[in-house]
């Protein structure tokens, strides 16, 4: 069985290292974490052990890094691994910084060994089942993608400081998310607007709450994205496609199926506030997926140019949203 | 176009007269109903006149007679229509009685006037369609039918006293739904559960206020009915049919599509509590099936022996419920 | 009751003459068109006579005037209308022209009569309970409000040709309901994109058919728009508001309430393909909404200042669109 | 971590195997059967080791018995599994015959060892909800209780055969689920419809495909059961309670919450056509459940006792089918 090496033992570190040893398929072997005691608890509850960065990406009884580490930190550890001849699973961003993500794509096509990065709403049952009936034809060409993304709650401020904003942050799911969704074309024009409505911390951060964008490709074709950190009533995740021969859409998971009925109306039980609950099957099938390109060579759903690109149009909206005009991708 | 006389100013006997004079296609000339006071003034909102049951019956200016007064004059006002050469619609039940709607429909067979009974559900435009679409073969065969109906709340303990029962006041429409779809087949043995769950009043009445009844026919097919008096969510009507490739379900008619959401849930808006406004369309298309049976010779919907097939079941649930046994239709 | 006079016997015309008359509030006098065989057999069909558009504006039997003429002919007669006196509906829009509308609505203030525009959706049951609860505070203040309009299918190139562009003829509706809904607040900034993606006719005819706008208002509130000429499933007409404290959306309303499950999953009903069909309800509230500003004075849901805003909106998207850049309302 | 060894490695072995192995709380020591192969591949898949069910019962290396050998074994083996002081988990039923229950029973209490049955429907995330907020008087007193339970495919009629009828196989379910909503009261009268409708092999099995029950408690409260053999759009799974203060219902699980518009409508996906894929997550929760049960001393969902009166009200309803009245329980 594949063994991983995990770099962060955080809520993300912990999602995958319980996904991974669920699997059947891998086993989480080492982990580490600049907390230590963060590092022992995760370690223990799935049979690994603590070791450092060094020490894991150096180990002969490591096939596979899954990065799970603060973003600035990210296209550093994918470089250690790609030149140690490791397998990479790197949550995302490569980097804030397109250029370095660049720089980093070209050592890991040097070194030659396999990267997949963590969008894991493409793994999602309900999207991965929309996009390969979208590809399948069943709704003609694609015409207008509309994305609908929004967060129970903000994270910390002193997260969102570093967080490289909104659109590097949160909608860049949603840009990955749209290019998923196109297939062959990219976006060659971007608008973004954005505001603060929820809360005027965020504002003193220099960041944003309330955000869309909308994305044109060369032939016509049509993104909408719309984002809030404040949605009261839970993690409202949804996309839908209008194609030329329908439509075709992915409603919300809710909590379970029960409805109640009463004077005040006929009420379906909530959706999940947290978003580990929520992409719990998403974040499972992104390690049978990634298994799934190591073992039988798959493409992986997202590529390190796929993490490249959606970094592009995260830079191109703060770039919109900053000079209040449309942006052209080059 | 069509002249309307119509027998009874209450309100079914209001909503029936301003289906017709919306209809386009039939107006109303007179109205009769023992408190002067309401004939006069629906007679007025509807341009009609105000006269006497005799008057009525025996004008030349009157093509088709309305009977909408209290069910023990149902059966005496059809003959007397019948005998004066007049179509005839009447609302559910012909009589409380199976000899007495027997011996009634003789008259009217021998007077060969049209007759059509009130069974508004069967106008109603989602049953309508939906017995359209079993009948075309969509599901195969119906083999297990099930007839949800819940009023929101009772009628008074006087209307109660002399109404014959839940099974032949409210559980009727049941009956005639199920016989509506079925098609061919009759029910042959019907085992009726009832209690009072909701008023002792009712029971003190001798009337039951929660009610189930099993039938079956010849070759197996099962219908399934619930009642109650007291569904604090609304008006709940429901059909479904299980049938051998497929099932089809008519749900309920929410007020708006408006949905709301929050902390609690998603809350669609609720259903009419009223049984008028949740009916209003299928009275609309009464009048017109009714014109269309006596214009173009179509079938009626619900003929006079539907309604006295429907008499037998509610008469058979209600030995049931007494005896606490199967009752085997003759 | 009220007696309208109703210039332009089409489709629309149509509409409106059959609401009147079925209203029970109001009767249609006289008909106008330019071609006498439609307004005649649409009088014919509501009691009403045929004129001249000059006899009718004329006429002391007229007290309200119903424009559904050609779109280029709506300022004049509005001005005709006004002058004489008369109370005034008219479909939407005023004119094309922003310009033009300003001095018409000078005439109409000077003539003091009542204008209401002819945005139907205001009136549709559906979207005016969800403002209604939006206004009540039910969900806090609007933050992103995303709305869907799309059609079955685009109207003869030759009516493309003189329809101001699809945002003038279509979006205008989606300009008003966002104006609707925002209540209080403005949108500042228009971003627009369209582009022709279901037949190259309308190239040549030099509009688009698939198209997105997104506003935001002072405060930074957000609005989306979609739109498209070719919706394979119907008349897809929705809206949504995600507010401080939840969010209210709107579905479509389905032909029947009847399900179909079989292999292929679970089937609900179609959406009407004809706006006539899917707007019957909220042409009849219309109306009475009309006769409650002339009668009780209540203020009319789109008053001749909202026709000049919608338009006003329309424009600055259709400028947007040529330059590929962010318009500012002034 | 507790110890289990599995007699039996069919199906619902394989199940409860892996639902032990991903539950982090227990492990599987030993797994019998009487192939094999079956019980190695099963073993190796989970890390266990095969054994005969003498070694299994015996070894001290095992704290808890699951039983899911064929169901003419389960009474015997709880005697065997509780005379050696073990807990047991023993799939329904513990026998066809409600005096073999009570006999089995008597030995269980006398070792006084922990019992669970496994209905795990009670254990189903929707239906546990349901359950929990009807239990909190969410909608008031439950009044009539609805429980549809269709499968997509009848099982080989070899097993039928064997199967102790629908009744006995299939709808004790169905009467467990009725006993766990229901609460504090028992089903006093049972009447049982029931035909083959869909394979007249089944017919010639002595057994029937399609079924209804309905019954009642003292104090009047109706339970409606229907069930059949043969569902093409899937195992349709409802359960709905119409109380005195609402309504609560627990709607189908579909696949995915994907959508299609057409102009045939708008499908949404499927639901689970296997039974083990619909109750995965119920089957998760039920080792939990009987991990807590044994841990924190929490009553079990499912006692021996809860066994019991379902195959009473089972062999009740077989009952009423044969003589075609009314059973009363005693």
């Amino acid at each position: 069985m594949l063994r991983f090496g995990i770099l962060g033992a955080g809520r993300i570190g912990n999602v995958h290292a319980r996904a991974i040893a669920s699997s059947g398929r891998a086993v989480v072997r080492y982990i580490a974490d600049s907390m230590p005691d963060a590092a022992a608890i995760l370690a223990g509850s799935v049979g690994a052990e603590t070791a450092s960065v060094d020490e894991i990406v150096a180990s002969p009884e490591v096939d596979a890094i899954l990065i799970a580490t603060p973003t600035d930190t990210h296209a550093d550890l994918i470089e250690q691994a790609a030149l140690a001849g490791k397998a990479i699973l790197c949550e995302k961003p490569v980097s804030l910084s397109v250029e370095r993500i660049r720089s980093c794509l070209d050592v890991v096509e040097k070194a030659g060994v396999p990267l997949m990065i963590g969008f894991h709403r493409r793994y999602d049952p309900n999207f991965a089942v929309l996009e390969r009936r979208l590809r399948s034809g069943e709704i003609g060409d694609p015409e207008i993608i509309t994305i609908t993304c929004r967060d129970p709650s903000a994270p910390p401020v002193s997260y969102i400081e570093r967080s490289g904003g909104l659109y590097r942050d949160m909608m860049i799911h949603d840009f990955d998310m749209a290019r998923f969704l196109l297939g062959d074309e990219e976006p060659v024009t971007v608008h973004a607007l954005g505001g603060v409505l929820t809360d005027p911390a965020i504002a003193k951060a220099g960041d944003i709450d309330t955000a869309s964008v909308q994305m044109q490709t060369a032939s016509g074709k049509i993104v909408v994205i719309t984002n809030s950190r404040r949605a009261t009533y839970g993690h409202d995740q949804r996309i839908e496609v209008h194609g030329s021969k329908g439509l075709l859409r992915a409603a919300n998971v809710h909590n379970t199926t029960v409805e109640l009925a009463n004077q005040g109306g006929w009420t379906q039980d909530a959706i999940p506030f947290s978003f580990v609950e929520r992409y719990q099957p998403a974040y499972t099938a992104e390690i049978h997926r990634f298994l799934d390109f190591l073992e039988k060579g798959e493409a992986p759903r997202a590529s390190g140019y796929d993490g490249l690109m959606a970094q592009k149009l995260a830079e191109a909206a703060s770039e919109s949203l900053k000079s209040g005009q449309v942006v052209f991708i080059k």
